[in-house]
């Protein structure tokens, strides 16, 4: 534990209308927002958990989010301001499988996928409205085949996204997966979403919480995002990402935050112990 | 059966955003949409269908919303357009309580008010982002004296909203409350939604979707509204609302519909059997 170190890697920005960021609340009009994924060095392998959003995907299905990425904010290039390549990520953990979260998974050749076992299933048997989020399975060709052989999930037969064939950990749970490395479980935004808490030997554990509360404005009027499966459990999931911030004394990370974000320290600068 | 008469009770025009409308989909922009109530003039008694919103709770509360209503457009306005006042109604069923639903119950002081059992219980433990639909109690002053001796709802200490004490009838699943006149379960909207659907001898039957699906646009999409409990649940109802209409070749009328409520037949005029 005393050795981790913490990366924020900065994967761009994408807009959304301010009802959908703040559910039913608003107020309207465009809110673009970051995107990030984490890198934790520890000393069992190389974490990241989420991966961002793959610029071409969104602009083939969701072009109205208007994404904005430089080649540093891919995941390629976001390694490369520390030294790192995307064959030497050991584990990826996605939060969820929404397309911002899991869009560079696919440079990702050399690693274990973990995530949580509802998530997995909500690939293939989401409901319709989910669908966009959902849109970009590239990450996964074999899914279907590995992992429900009716299912036609990931396109199997298409050789053009059929570039690699991951290895999957599903997990239930709240789970520490490493040392120090907690999963939490924070359903609601979809399935089987889970945040994320680092421990760090000089500083207060930080706490991931990908989209079970985008920023902290949300956190501070309680209100989810519009994008949810279930929003009884999100509004329960945010609250105890709030629990679970005071019982650690653990400094919450938002996962889409235009306000809080400026504060990060972003990669190639990062989060030593 | 074949004396039953219907009359749609014009209520006035609300303004919501065209996210909320559609849910995720939009487009964004002001939708102003109408509101309406439904009498059914049956052997048995005089029902009717929802109340509509009161405009002084609106423009309190929710002032956003633009209420326009005329007086013509309150149930006892409307009531009097076809020779009948407030005290003649027998029986008022309630979709759901959200406060465009039931701001005319108050004024329907001899009738049994009937419900699904979960709205009643909604009223009282409602999900926090539930509070503005509920925020019109003023119908059932002693709903929390009769209902649940620990709760506050209802506001009983109040003595300007101490109007009346109305009595209460609560059903579950699917009811034929009396002869032709059907209540049909679609939750997700709200936990204990009803849609009704009434048989006359002379014409197809009609089928209220209430707001379980707001308009025939919504029914198209297979988009339901952004005000909601549980989607998956109200997707699945406006999906039962699809199959019911087939079932009994029903005629469908939206709850919330600018473009088909042009085409509906309003008070004075009616559908006789």
């Amino acid at each position: 534990m005393s050795d981790t170190k913490v990366y924020l890697l900065d994967g761009g920005t994408l807009v959304i209308d301010g009802f959908h960021a703040f559910w039913n609340r608003g107020p309207a009009g465009e809110v673009r927002f970051p995107t990030y994924s984490v890198l934790v060095e520890h000393k069992d392998g190389l974490y990241i958990f989420d991966t961002g959003y793959d610029y071409d995907h969104v602009m083939k299905v969701l072009p109205f989010e208007k994404p904005l990425q430089t080649p540093e904010q891919t995941i390629p290039g976001a390694l490369s301001l520390i030294g790192k390549r995307p064959e030497d990520i050991n584990y990826v953990i996605n939060s969820h499988y929404h397309f911002d979260h899991c869009g560079g998974n696919k440079y990702l050749t050399e690693a274990c996928t973990v995530c949580h076992a509802q998530e997995l299933e909500a690939c293939s048997c989401h409901q319709p409205f989910e669908h966009l989020g959902y849109s970009d399975m590239s990450f996964a060709p074999n899914l279907a085949k590995g992992h429900d052989e009716e299912s036609s999930v990931g396109g199997a037969g298409d050789p053009d996204i059929d570039i690699y064939t991951p290895t999957f950990d599903t997990v239930t749970g709240d789970q520490e997966i490493a040392k120090g490395l907690w999963l939490f479980e924070t359903p609601g935004h979809t399935a089987g979403h889970y945040s994320m808490m680092v421990e760090l030997a000089g500083r207060r554990p930080m706490l991931f919480t990908a989209d079970a509360c985008y920023s902290k404005k949300n956190l501070d009027m309680m209100c989810i995002s519009s994008f949810h499966l279930d929003p009884t459990a999100n509004l329960k999931s945010m609250q105890r990402l709030k629990d679970l911030a005071e019982k650690h004394d653990a400094e919450l990370f938002f996962s889409h935050d235009p306000e809080s974000f400026g504060d990060y320290i972003v990669a190639p600068n990062g989060y030593y112990s």
